[in-house]
């Protein structure tokens, strides 16, 4: 009986709170934990990449909300999900998209029963008025399919993936510069080991940055000198590009996938 | 058992980590939730805003601490409001304004009982020593009237209201701007029926903000094009002001209530 | 069965929800608390402080998991360390320093025993690989010395201390700044009392910083008018540096413990 919340709501206003006010009040025996209300505002690929990391390290039965909804009180549906490793529920905008790269897809329903929201539901705040009512049902046992109509098909977002270029390298992209300035790639282990299947040419790849040269992939922070750029594959299974004791992301250099290339040669 | 905390403390210290092991320690089953701990420091008013959303989303049986107290350690009174929505705990210095316009009074008592306090009480942290105490023996159901005194008033803020003008339009003003640069101002949904009771004549008003025409009041942002300013009832029940996928709120420009108007002819 | 978390996580990331996620499959029930995860990055010293402030506050069978760790994925240990106010879970790298002056130190382990470990643990994330699930285990009452190896020494950080000048003053340093601004110095009650055991001679004590008359101590920030410069012992016992309703700290002023002198004369 856990739900986790992920939205861009900020802490600075009582958002976050409301909608554990409704959970509470339908489930008082939910464990609540935040994974992060600091998704930039709007951004949905952000939000995908936060609700990723989840998968893994919660039990089976946990509801998973995500907020991160530029189109609430569009047409846009909202939606709940079954996977192989717990409930997600949020808008159908793309927001579940890494999740279902790594969980297993069972079923899904658009919430079109008002009998699981709030008696009335705002245009602009659904995170409270739906997807917590629900969540917070979900939680509470509520059959599935009760929750409205079976659908097939969810939006996903169309996110970049490593290219495989005519020299034998990889293409990567940067997806995401996290709170201690390292750069998440586009690049996934369980990807890298499909790529190149073998641990002796594995070894072997070296990774640059445009025209830095950052070398072969490392397992710890401390193998490289203080203030040196490493690359390894970070804590959510994706390749990351750090500087030990420092920042790889500079604040004022703009980060957008086109701008930085990674060359990986195998 | 559900005890939320709305403060100023900001989360880069632990104090609000205190407070929890204080309430912990002395009921140990309480659900304890953060409504937000980023008001700005010392601004009443913004604490008074973050607590007025929680009265209709938490039980009735919830116990509310607010704690923006730039009085602590003189003789402003330590106070439990007892509301219809559930009990207040804080110091006397208008934070619990909003609260009380929403839900209806039942009775207040000046927190002197020191039985129920920490065995020593610092002079500059009632939130551990009094509040945090004090809401906790709450939620395990202790006797309001034995937490002290019994008291009939409480100190109340003096917040901006919609002014009827001549010309039969309102005089609006900006009380707060929230995570995503809304502006939320003074006119609540339920002020806007009594001023306006006629619902045609509701949707025939058109809002401007200083010398820019917002026009009608809308149901949801996709009702504009992207840019465009807009104007609505937000999910607290009062009228915001924002820029649909950007922010209304200038962080160069100052937002006093002085400084913005809002003309609103039905 | 409460268990805390301070961190240099921050909260823009799913790190924290990470560890809450593996804590709670492994103890359902388990009550989780933050203190802050916004320890400057790496900065073992400002995690030292944040959980010194836990000792006093939480009940004798709490967990407390510090994780700041720039060794993490190094030959650095991993410890769990009983003391008479709870057990606390985190690197060997001093982080427990100030804790073990606040409370008696009972026992220490290294955590070798990959029992209580995540099955595959990542070189850069034994937060949720290692501590995490140990404190969840400790939670549920693991033998403590099922964890691993005993260790009868942990490292400790040489954190400064007020020094006796021979003029019969103290010179202090500043350890922190506040989310107020206020500036934490190293001169803690307990140890004032030591070094000027009669009350009288403390209350003719003046503090001053660099040139700037700071005057008496106070009991609150009421005793100087607005705008003034005071000290106090403020709630974690410690001396602090303040300016009623300002920051004592300015933004552009590097606060480093050389910078700052503060002279008591007692």
């Amino acid at each position: 009986m856990l739900i986790t919340l992920t939205t861009d709501f900020g802490l600075s206003d009582s958002f976050v709170g409301q909608m554990k006010g409704v959970m509470l009040a339908i489930a008082p025996q939910a464990q609540l934990v935040d994974i992060t209300h600091h998704v930039p505002p709007q951004n949905i690929l952000a939000g995908a990449l936060a609700l990723e990391a989840v998968v893994d390290t919660f039990g089976r039965g946990a509801v998973h909300v995500g907020v991160v909804d530029p189109g609430v009180g569009t047409d846009r549906a909202a939606v709940a999900v079954e996977t192989e490793h717990g409930f997600f529920v949020g808008p159908d905008n793309g927001l579940f998209t890494l999740v279902l790269q790594r969980s297993s897809f069972r079923r899904a329903v658009k919430l079109s029963n008002a009998a699981y929201h709030r008696p009335t539901v705002s245009a602009t705040f659904h995170g409270r008025d739906i997807f917590a009512p629900v969540a917070a049902h979900l939680a509470l046992g509520v059959d599935f399919i009760d929750l409205g109509e079976p659908i097939s098909e969810l939006v996903t977002l169309n996110i970049s993936q490593p290219v495989e270029l005519d020299d034998g390298g990889l293409e990567l992209h940067i997806l995401h510069t996290d709170h201690f300035g390292n750069l998440i790639t586009d690049l996934t282990w369980d990807r890298w080991c499909v790529l190149q299947p073998n641990e002796v040419e594995r070894a072997k790849a070296r990774v640059t940055m445009e025209s830095k040269k950052i070398g072969p992939i490392r397992r710890c922070f401390e193998e490289v000198a203080p203030g040196e750029w490493l690359t390894y594959f970070g804590s959510a299974g994706r390749l990351e590009i750090a500087v030990r004791g420092g920042r790889a992301a500079e604040p004022r250099r703009s980060l957008s996938a086109s701008h930085l290339k990674i060359q990986m040669v195998g």
